[in-house]
């Protein structure tokens, strides 16, 4: 099982593929970020994003994608602004038939550290932890986006033994 | 000179194509909305509203794609919401290498009735009227589509102008 993990922006988008070879056993395959010309247009950026998303798409044949929702306190500008790297994203997600799963930051962080409350330092020692992974994930948006596709590992282990247990 | 406006929103994505055939005359080319599936996941429905704004484009090869920048009393799921859309419509618009103005609902209130503070059917009445259509453009996404687009012609009109009198 293959899954990748995105963190969008429009500036920065991290990405993060990992694997799933055994039950509980997760592989980083490959992280990173897109990042953006800030001297481009918008709508250039955003056919960037969308471009680097394809490629990630087709390189890795992920299985699942789960993104971050947008976490609210931050202001209209900037829903508006990660909400259209969403929209480029999600339109590669929809063109590739791949299923979608959306997950708020404290569900992330519950998933990735056992507590809601967990600081991003926190957030990056598991991952780096859980992937057996030499350092910390650089940039942190690498690092987030790898906590997101592990939050999806979790998800879909829990799904899986919710069926079992019927 | 052919002018697409566009007034984004992830259920219904109004649109008007309009011509300016000498200074001053504008007609209406085509106008409507792009109406997304209410059960459709979130990719699916973007994905509808980019296939639909291909299809615009390549259908009438306008010169200027114009939209209506987001109004910030909206609150942030909405933002989101709409940056969603938004996104996916500047992907259909760098891909096509087409140049892309923005504009406040203020400006476009402004351009097509001399008022920023016109209601929705003064700019509706205006509308038909400046295009001379018949009735009033249906739904009210695709009027304010085709008052995005006036917008931007006038707009256009104003930096030729500008330029002739340095």
């Amino acid at each position: 099982m293959i899954i990748l993990g995105i963190d969008p922006g429009t500036a920065t988008t991290g990405y993060g593929v990992i694997r799933q070879d055994a039950p509980g056993k997760l592989v980083a395959v490959d992280y990173g970020a897109i990042l953006t010309f800030p001297d481009a247009s918008v709508p250039d950026r955003l056919q960037q994003i969308y471009e680097a998303v394809n490629l990630l798409i087709d390189k890795y044949s992920p299985d699942y994608v789960a993104t971050e929702r947008l976490f609210f306190s931050k202001n209209e500008t900037t829903a508006l602004s990660v909400g259209r790297a969403i929209g480029v994203i999600l339109l590669s997600i929809s063109q590739h038939k791949l299923p979608w799963t959306e997950y708020t930051p404290m569900q992330v962080k519950e998933a990735v550290t056992g507590t809601g409350s967990a600081d991003k330092r926190q957030i990056q020692w598991m991952v780096t932890r859980l992937l057996a992974l030499q350092s910390i994930p650089k940039p942190d948006d690498a690092a987030d986006a790898l906590a997101i596709a592990i939050c999806h590992a979790h998800s879909v282990k829990l799904a899986t033994l919710g069926v079992r247990n019927r």
